[in-house]
């Protein structure tokens, strides 16, 4: 029995005048979901605890069974997991942007103008990096996005950020946040690292050219979103699941990648609206042969969401339906639970996440289907599965998978 | 938008015959609770957990999302608080009665005759007082009600009452409940100001003059309720929220304070059946004009409960309902959240608390509306809210303020 997992991010919404009081997955048309939630179960999905407006992060770390507010850190160690740095349990991570300041030391842009190639290259400069016995590991990841490692000893994550989030302004000084050595010496070790970055940026060949074309050159770098790696259980030594990752965005497969999920790259998925979901869905077809457990994550649902774009959202998740209809057991050859749900809601209205539920079905061939017919928010509430506390969803699904890990004896 | 959470004390029951085997609820009229249902989303509310009996104190820390399991340290801080007594993290806190002893050293009255005026000079006698460098601090509250603060360093609420809760016997010795230096000490400084303070109450005119009228002297201290004051969450400082408590009963008021509520106060609140229920809605009404959360509580039916009057209850429930009509989305201006619910289970058939949920409506502008029509226990069955524990309530109404306080990044 093998699992496909897939995520609709921000999928939960709130009832949309425009589209007769429904939520863009009750408006769409879906009826391959609705198949499966008609022989499923379905139930409302709380992925950190009721009331709790879920992050990205924390949210698909509940949403694999690890309780966020035991291994949750901050978002660093899973950007830079994403990007592909190897993490290490105590690293000090941290999402990183390449950013412009001026010679008044102002940030000018917070992107080096979304700058597209060549910051591999940038970070190549630091390889081999120390400052005070403190390794130094920066990755580039797409445009203007870095990951940076701080690893060694006597390193803290209670450590403020040096980005002002707004453009025309200083960078922020690094403070610790408490009194420890610890946080005082990251502070200095980021403080030096900004510095001499600074130069070395600023005398890059790759800079000096995108000044002479006009753009904005990217010598400086905004470190933000410290986390020190945690040790988060792994897929494969817990559950025995061979489990693959197919997502684009770097937040995902980092966080899969923590997980010990083996990621599947593909240029194919760019992790946003234009991804080829023919493509993603191909591939995750495909790693049904080789994995047990496939996690599929799109990311278009909660773009649209944080634009206010719900006719886009609509249009989206019929998208995503009518890949999913290979999945039906009528399509699909071999034994297969398929779980469908949404990492949060983002309801358009709110251009944000919000706290409300999400709909989840869980389909396999033998599981207690439930009267509900349809896959959507309010149809969910009459659901077998009720209430679910995201944490133990993938108890849930294991079970379907016929996976019993007994407590007790 | 603003929120406005009803709590009615006790509210949920039980089936009673007398009413057709519908709750004091379910039987009574309340047409704009019903609308407000049915535009809404319902649920039922386990206060504190399924099947666990709230306190009137627990219940209403769990409502404004604190854990009593974590907070809880007895009910005399709240009560300290109510009175209006500022208390301090750490102080020890009693509720304590005005009673009467005898020459032969017996409780004559436990509430001295339930004295109506006068209290206020009498624990002004105590001011000023240490005993062994501890601060005795006694507020007179409404009739023979007052509340006690020791104050200063080794002490403890481990400590038994001396409060015999019944007449005609000897007041009870205080103990120490654990083995510490702290309860040790704390035994013996209340036992050394009860006797004082037997002293000084004997020798007061109020209570001379009592006497000579045949009234009961309140020339004794009857101690219980032993708390240490908890450091709680701030609303204001935690959510950002003004926040207004619209109260009768002390309790309520100390809850409120003790979390950083703004207490108004008015006399015709009286915090029992006879309140006047208008002025009370006109009262929170007009807080929602300068205050983001009005938290307006109502006692009345707990009352009549506790009496096991259930057609009282019904008529209390309906006049509080009329109050509700201000509030409908069709006569209110201005984007408001309406939550209604109550702190516990009061049947009218027990005569107390019970651990039975409690039904819970939250409306508002653009919330998931189930196909709950009225406002009942057994409609709430059927609510898109489920079963909720009641320190998620606080989050699911913010949510619904677009309060966004994301976990995660």
């Amino acid at each position: 029995m093998k699992l496909l997992f897939i995520v609709m991010d921000g999928l939960g919404d709130r009832p949309i005048p425009e589209l007769g009081g429904q939520t863009p997955l009750e408006y769409a048309k879906t009826p391959n979901m609705d198949k499966l939630a008609s022989l499923g179960m379905n139930g409302l999905l709380h992925v950190i605890a009721p009331g709790v407006t879920p992050g990205s992060d924390t949210a698909h770390l509940a949403l694999f069974g690890v309780d966020p507010y035991e291994y949750y850190t901050g978002r660093g160690p899973f950007e830079a997991a994403g990007i592909g740095l190897v993490v290490k349990e105590g690293d000090i991570a941290f999402r990183t942007n390449f950013a412009t300041i001026n010679t008044e030391g102002l940030i000018e842009d917070r992107r080096a103008g979304r700058i597209k190639e060549g910051t591999d290259q940038l970070a190549k400069l630091f390889e081999g990096m120390t400052i005070d016995g403190i390794e130094i590991l920066l990755e580039a990841g797409t445009e203007h996005r870095a990951a940076l490692i701080l690893r060694g000893p006597g390193l803290s994550d209670q450590i403020s950020e040096n980005d002002p989030h707004v453009e025309g302004k200083e960078p922020l000084d690094f403070k610790p946040l408490d009194d420890t050595p610890e946080a005082e010496k990251t502070a200095r070790v980021l403080t030096t690292f900004v510095m001499k970055a600074r130069t070395m940026l600023g005398n890059a060949e790759l800079n000096k050219k995108r000044e002479e074309e006009g753009l904005f050159p990217a010598n400086y770098l905004l470190i933000r979103g410290a986390g020190k790696v945690p040790k988060l259980p792994n897929f494969e030594e817990e559950y025995c699941l061979e489990t693959a990752c197919v997502a684009g965005g770097g937040l995902y497969k980092g966080v899969g990648r923590m997980l010990g999920m083996h990621i599947i790259e593909d240029p194919r998925m760019s992790g946003g609206t234009t991804t080829d979901l023919v493509a993603k869905f191909d591939i995750a077809q495909d790693a049904l042969k080789n994995y047990d457990f496939v996690f599929t994550h799109v990311k278009g649902t909660d773009n649209y969401s944080h634009d206010g774009k719900f006719k886009e959202k609509v249009e989206f998740i019929e998208r995503v339906d009518k890949e999913v209809s290979r999945f039906l057991p009528e399509n699909y050859e071999g034994d297969l639970v398929v779980m469908i749900t949404g990492d949060h809601s983002s309801p358009c209205s709110f251009k944000d996440h919000s706290a409300d539920p999400v709909p989840v079905l869980i389909y396999s061939p033998d599981c207690r289907r439930d009267k509900v017919e349809k896959f959507g928010e309010r149809y969910a509430v009459e659901g077998c599965l009720g209430h679910i506390i995201g944490k133990y969803l993938m108890g849930i699904a294991l079970n379907e998978m016929r996976l019993v890990h007994k407590f007790g004896a």
